[in-house]
């Protein structure tokens, strides 16, 4: 009985910066516990923020300069900092009867908050369905993490993960290409892949690439070549290459 | 007279990491005046760090750990801290007589060291002839430019301008087409434009966008449409989807 009766745990998240925060404000994806606002600070010059101070929907604290600078001192807020729960990552559902081209992208080896923050954001933009995160080798969605990805994790399904490799199968079964992208050989370049289907995207970290089992599973591999002499593109670059190539394609086949 | 006999000031930069080290450590650009290596570090069982201890090329100095972390507290070394000089950043020259297709590429209100360090990192992989950085306005060539791309600077000219708009006139004399880059509808797609020419790509920021005196000295301007809610993809992100299609053409080109 003990286990019920026990206070359910809810992380509290924080995002700061101008961006981030008005990315994120009217989401339905969290609930927002605190905004503290910096007096004279840049955030409390923005139209949207009178608007929220006006329809009083959020508790906001308006802190004089010293106190907020105390409280979020090395942080880059731009006077702003909001408070916030919410199910961040979720499991992932049936996605068998999703539309022909949807895309997932999967991170394999992905430890840098950096990078995830910034694949985050990147596939927001660039329309992806959902990120799948598997729960061991890669970074989660730490503070740090959405903090990069500029408020874009609540406008993109971010699902978790217990088995990589399992899961890959099961979405092999509901009719997705696994494409694996890395740095090999044997791999077709990144635009000859016809992109116009179910697929899940594999990304592997510039360092260790994606793990054999994984790299097994995928029916496709493709890279971008490199034409300097460094051998690695950042990961979150090579997502941003990848993804546009394919909205290229859809782009292309509408307008053709 | 005074002038001459004072003494050259020349900036002492500073590498770590092991990839980044790896990649500038043969470079003829820099001049390595010293290397610390930590007793039991990550980098220690390099290969490539028993080439330098062994052939003697350059001073390293090896630290005992507790000496090596209280010297560069807070940073992600994995053991390797490289001190050099350089002239990282030298003048334009003149690029009339150059090969028919080469791509710059000029960088306007960029003011994050994370975006420039990737910047120079992807523009170096995607074969970019240069890169050139206004004095006014942008983050310059600092340390913590050079430790995000990852050595790639000592791979790819980097050139100072003055004054970005006579900067342009002068390329357009020279052959080249002008690119802006940015969130507008008067842009066209960025996969329309044929890359095939002589061409400098103008990158705004995110919230700036590229001030108006440039926009007006580009001949084109091209976009890339985001296909979710968040309205601005990262500048870095950016430069990677424009440089990669640019590539593609190129590459289909050659093979069809």
């Amino acid at each position: 009985m003990a286990k019920s009766i026990k206070k359910k745990h809810q992380d509290i998240f924080q995002i700061y910066g101008v961006n981030g925060s008005s990315n994120i404000i009217e989401a339905k994806k969290i609930n927002i516990i605190r905004i503290d606002l910096m007096v004279g600070g840049v955030a409390e010059k923005k139209p949207w923020i009178n608007d929220i101070l006006r329809n009083k929907k959020f508790p906001v604290h308006r802190l004089p300069k010293t106190q907020f600078l105390q409280k979020y001192s090395g942080k880059r807020t731009q006077g702003i900092v909001i408070s916030f729960t919410g199910k961040i990552i979720q499991n992932i559902p049936s996605l068998k009867n999703m539309e022909k081209n949807i895309c997932l992208l999967a991170v394999d080896n992905i430890e840098d908050p950096q990078n995830l923050g910034q694949i985050i954001r990147t596939s927001e933009c660039a329309g992806v369905e959902g990120l799948i995160i598997p729960e061991h080798g890669n970074v989660q969605t730490t503070n740090a993490v959405l903090q990069v990805s500029q408020g874009a994790f609540v406008h993109i399904s971010i699902y978790r993960c217990g088995n990589l490799h399992q899961q890959l199968l099961s979405l092999k079964k509901d009719g997705f290409w696994i494409v694996g992208v890395e740095n090999s050989v044997k791999a077709m370049d990144w635009y000859q892949l016809d992109y116009n289907r179910k697929l899940v995207l594999v990304m592997g970290s510039e360092g260790k690439g994606i793990r054999p089992v994984i790299r097994k599973t995928c029916d496709i591999l493709v890279t971008i070549p490199m034409q300097g002499k460094l051998n690695s593109l950042n990961v979150s670059a090579t997502v941003s290459a990848v993804l546009f190539e394919r909205n290229r394609q859809m782009l292309q086949t509408c307008t053709n």
